[in-house]
């Protein structure tokens, strides 16, 4: 087969790959997609729930391991599945060969557990295509430029998979997860969901930040970015999932989904000095320490001071108020609260860019719904607002029906 | 710490680090060899039988495994284990830093699952000690001239920690098992059987290649090239083990131990057509499976044939077949005979070469019992002899006490 063959990157998370007969099914698809007439790069996760097992044990050891160490241990996992996988490959004739994220050419920055991709260096893959190879690669992990193994963070898997695709041109990035596309709604909380057939970098982007969980930010971005066609689908069975490209021929549809983000929590600073630079010194300290921070409010100031609220992924709270004992001292603030009880509902869609009532909607059907917002935030194509965790599944499903989303009854 | 301190290499096998806590056990240690003002490097092997496991899902997949593919698999092991122990160390306040054999520049040539170490490039691990680190090392792996993972098959951590040992200059090696020692015989077979607390290496590669397990026959060999001095200790106390040394406190001493190997079988050529050759041409084509043969022993030449027999690894039986099915026939044998219900027994000790009684003495005690001698060979300093493998046990304990191996009665 000639290098000029289109190339096809496919990536399978934990779930796909999480016994050996699964991996022999994607063995199997892979196959079959090399048959097609395409080059093959299989990016793999860890199987099942392989990397958390391996962080279990080093915490058995200390709660905070060594970084360099702990990328090293967990790394180990997406090697034992590429190279099962290339076992299997190579059994059924199909000649197939694994590569480390260091051997791929996948070079980082530094920081150890959430490290950046900063260049690829396709060579040695291409050259593994030409030599009539299905290539495999590790996901998640790659080579710093000072020669020692990082790791990306969560959901890095995803992220090797689009940025090497964008790296030698694949006709197309296929994400395989165990649902079968992107919908306008998580169907555990709203039956009536539909699976979207196409939706754009933007929107995409904007439901992922918003929570939905099928694809991280950072690979949609990078997919937007490279212009790498993405398309997410199921393992488990032969059907077209979501494609997420640019342009969108959802243009003409107003709304593509609602999602729900139950992981954050809510902190309020009171009493900020209402000085210029203020808030520039608050968020410089928290981005210092890596934690994202995502809605931003500021209340009109009274007496020289002012409260400021933002939402924070709950999993960087102890962090966080680390930084918040010192800074709240230091900035001359009253104190800072913390309320973990919230939940964030998003309502995504391009066509709202041009439908200046669509804010206004939603609000009304939370209301409709006696449901209290606390904060909210809207970009061009998107609308959140900040609401008890409590009433989070009934918001969503209220906003859905009202959006016209629902299904019609089957 | 200078870099001009002592350095010593640790090797730790399966057992040593077969849990989390185990690990812990040996990061003390190890901070201890550290606070007692030595540079350290340990080598570590997978945890228990993690390789195992691993080979266990490969042979789920295929009988014969791709073997590019089988060393990246097996390779996730000591990867695992030698974070971890970084981990455990850093955690200690006791800085550390973990490599992989491609990393430490373990330069191997391209025979997957059975690598021969060609050269050691320790500059990275030169400059990591420098750096004030202890160095933990991945056992039994390396990187072709080619660039490729490649391991060093069973025993392989071992012969990586004296190939590194002797590359450093280190003062010694300490191998810690499940043993505290080398013994006269195996103590689960003799129960008088002794310690010994200092042997050669010749002495040692006799043990060691006639079934004694404590030690990988390479990894002495590769220790007496380099001039490598070798302690063998448990890791379960703080006593001696036994040091394996450039000549010998023993060359007063005649005999150093008998060992028995029940793993081998033997196989028989008939009607081998007696012709200059012969004999090369068969054990070319054998060697060219990789396959060790041990003893051989052609009979007398008879109306034109000879039978020749030798003996040969279990394991390798299926391979071995498969060259002696074709090699029969290609060289005009009459058929080939497989017995593999033999055993090996060997007594071992510098002193004999200066004895020419020692083999018959041998003979003697077996004779006495009524155990009939199958195959003899012998080397300066070795007698072995292939016997039934039911009569293998108690063999060993006849010859131990004859040669006054036998502890006083505690």
């Amino acid at each position: 087969m000639s290098t000029h063959a289109p190339i096809v990157v496919q990536k399978f998370g934990g779930t796909s790959v999480g016994s050996v007969e699964r991996i022999q099914a994607v063995a199997d698809r892979v196959v079959q997609t090399r048959e097609a007439g395409n080059d093959v790069i299989v990016v793999v996760s860890a199987m099942g729930d392989h990397t958390d097992d391996l962080l279990a044990m080093a915490q058995r050891i200390t709660e905070l391991p060594e970084p360099r160490e702990l990328d090293m241990l967990l790394t180990a996992g997406e090697r034992i599945t590429m190279s099962l996988l290339g076992i299997a490959l190579n059994a059924r004739g199909c000649k197939a060969a694994s590569y480390t994220g260091s051997q791929a050419g996948i070079i980082t920055d530094t920081q150890h557990g959430a490290a950046k991709i900063q260049e690829i260096r396709p060579k040695r893959i291409l050259e593994a295509l030409e030599a009539g190879n299905v290539v495999i690669l590790a996901g998640f992990q790659g080579l710093s430029h000072e020669y020692e193994i990082t790791t990306l963070g969560r959901g890095g898997s995803d992220l090797t998979a689009v940025a090497m695709a964008g790296a030698v041109g694949a006709e197309v990035c296929e994400i395989y997860t165990d649902v079968d596309g992107v919908y306008t709604a998580d169907p555990r909380v709203v039956p009536t969901a539909r699976k979207v057939e196409r939706i754009s970098y933007d929107e995409m982007l904007e439901l992922a930040a918003a929570g939905a969980k099928v694809l991280q930010p950072r690979s949609v971005e990078v997919a937007r970015r490279m212009g790498v066609p993405l398309h997410v689908r199921t393992s488990f069975d032969e059907h077209d999932g979501t494609w997420i490209t640019e342009g969108s021929e959802m243009e003409g549809v107003l709304i593509s989904g609602v999602a729900l983000d139950a992981d954050e929590a809510k902190v309020t600073i009171d009493a900020v000095p209402d000085r210029p630079g203020m808030a520039a010194r608050i968020f410089k300290a928290i981005a210092a320490e890596g934690i994202n921070v995502d809605m931003i409010v500021q209340n009109v100031s009274h007496q020289g001071t002012t409260d400021m609220s933002f939402t924070a992924p709950r999993a960087d709270l102890p962090r966080l108020q680390g930084v918040l004992d010192a800074l709240t001292h230091e900035i001359g603030a009253e104190r800072f609260t913390v309320d973990d009880d919230i939940a964030k509902i998003s309502l995504v869609g391009a066509g709202m860019k041009s439908h200046p009532g669509v804010a206004a909607d939603m609000f009304d059907v939370l209301a409709s719904e006696a449901i209290n917002i606390e904060m909210i935030s809207t970009s061009p194509i998107r609308v959140s607002c900040v609401i008890r965790r409590e009433d989070g599944e009934r918001a969503v499903r209220a906003v859905h029906t009202r959006f016209g989303l629902d299904s019609a009854p089957g």
